[in-house]
């Protein structure tokens, strides 16, 4: 149970070839009756990219202990790391950390350095409502890093992050460099082909390059393309090789652009 | 294996207190890694609630046979119907139908009926690789219906809906109304109390109105007020009861508005 900042301890991974995998939990009843537009899942969605991070899985689940503890238990087995969005409060429907307890089997306890960071904002003020918030799954570290007034919380793999989309943010931010691992290279390809005729190359293509994530996107209201091809990978060389496999298959008369 | 003309069946269920529930399954690395943002989840979001359908879960996965299977597996046991996007074109990258057949364990046959439909909107052109697209799981079902060219295919409970999202919105709409059961009733309290104050209140009125859904969301960006209460039901009598009991234990100086 100690304080880690934020930056100093190194990521997981330091090598450029392995990829760290990553889960995103959405709890909230609020997404999924469509009262409450997700801002957090995609923001996420962009800056795991952004950091090389490979992002493996979206869940979005009800404000529900079972459904929580039965999702971290999958997520964080699975992936190197999982972030939860939503559910932190001090209300009924804030069921994360007790999911979270459940998952991991482990009791929910008083942790004292939560309990004097509350004790010192709320002064005079504190009474028994507040104190709760210092109750959470036994095993949690607690992440300082710049701009964030309350330290992020963190079980094992798991990285508690609250729903509102500004605080989910800006914690967000303050612990991102932590993550961050060799970058994704990219490639697009836009041809007049369509799909039937493009399967072939590109199961070939897809075969002989096992480092390179190839995909097919038609486009049927373009004007000016048919399907978009994207290849990526984190190996630059592998990368271009794909590429220039790809391109000689391709019908020349229908190629568009590539970027 | 019958063509099922949409609208004259009627919905798994016809009264008003059995809440059909549904889960959303997005197929695709491109929203994953963020090349393509998603819009076919936020829509279905949307159209459940209106259809009066309980949405439980929406699930993000890669492309990859056996990630399609284990959701198919799951979310087609849990809940009533699931909606899937993306995955079904004629590339190596589209693997939802592979993944539903073996999440079923079933094979992949050919469909004598999307023969047909394919030969006939091909012509004298029609190869091999059209013909693959009459390849689905055993047992699937072809669901016409109003201003689609191509039925929409289902799979015992499972949708089967394209991922470009000008399709899957058409797709959708055209079977839309067999899903069509009691709406929902929604009331919204807007207070100046905080959630620690709130917190025992709620959880009170929440235990004592179990037909109701009862959700706390606070906003520390707004002037106006800091916790939003919503209330929801499909018994507008248990709703109106839950809003009366909340209404007398909320503080009258604080309180805001509701609607």
């Amino acid at each position: 149970m100690n304080l880690i900042v934020a930056n100093i301890l190194p990521g997981k991974y330091d090598t450029d070839m392995i990829i760290p995998s990553a889960a995103i939990l959405v709890i909230g009843d609020e997404i999924l009756s469509g009262k409450t537009e997700d801002l957090n899942a995609r923001l996420l969605i962009g800056e795991l990219r952004e950091l090389g991070v490979a992002l493996k899985r979206i869940f979005v689940i009800p404000d529900d202990v079972d459904e929580v503890a039965q999702a971290i238990r999958e997520l964080s087995t699975k992936f190197d790391y999982v972030f939860t969005s939503g559910g932190v409060g001090p209300t009924h429907d804030d069921v994360t950390l007790a999911g979270i307890a459940r998952g991991f089997d482990v009791p929910i306890v008083c942790h004292p350095q939560l309990e004097a960071i509350i004790r010192g904002y709320f002064g005079d003020k504190t009474d028994e409502s507040h104190l709760l918030m210092a109750n959470v799954p036994e095993g949690a570290e607690l992440i300082d890093g710049p701009d964030i007034r309350w330290p992020v919380l963190c079980v094992r793999n798991v990285y508690i992050l609250p729903g509102v989309p500004e605080h989910f943010r800006r914690k967000f931010l303050a612990i991102r460099e932590r993550f961050r691992v060799a970058p994704f290279f990219n490639h697009a390809i836009f041809t007049k082909e369509d799909e039937f005729d493009l399967a072939d190359n590109l199961r070939a293509v897809a075969a002989a390059n096992p480092l390179v994530a190839i995909g097919s996107y038609p486009n049927f209201s373009s004007e000016e393309y048919r399907v978009k091809l994207t290849l990526e990978s984190k190996d630059a060389t592998a990368l271009d090789a794909a590429v220039s496999q790809l391109m000689d298959l391709l019908d020349r008369d229908r190629f568009v652009r590539s970027e």
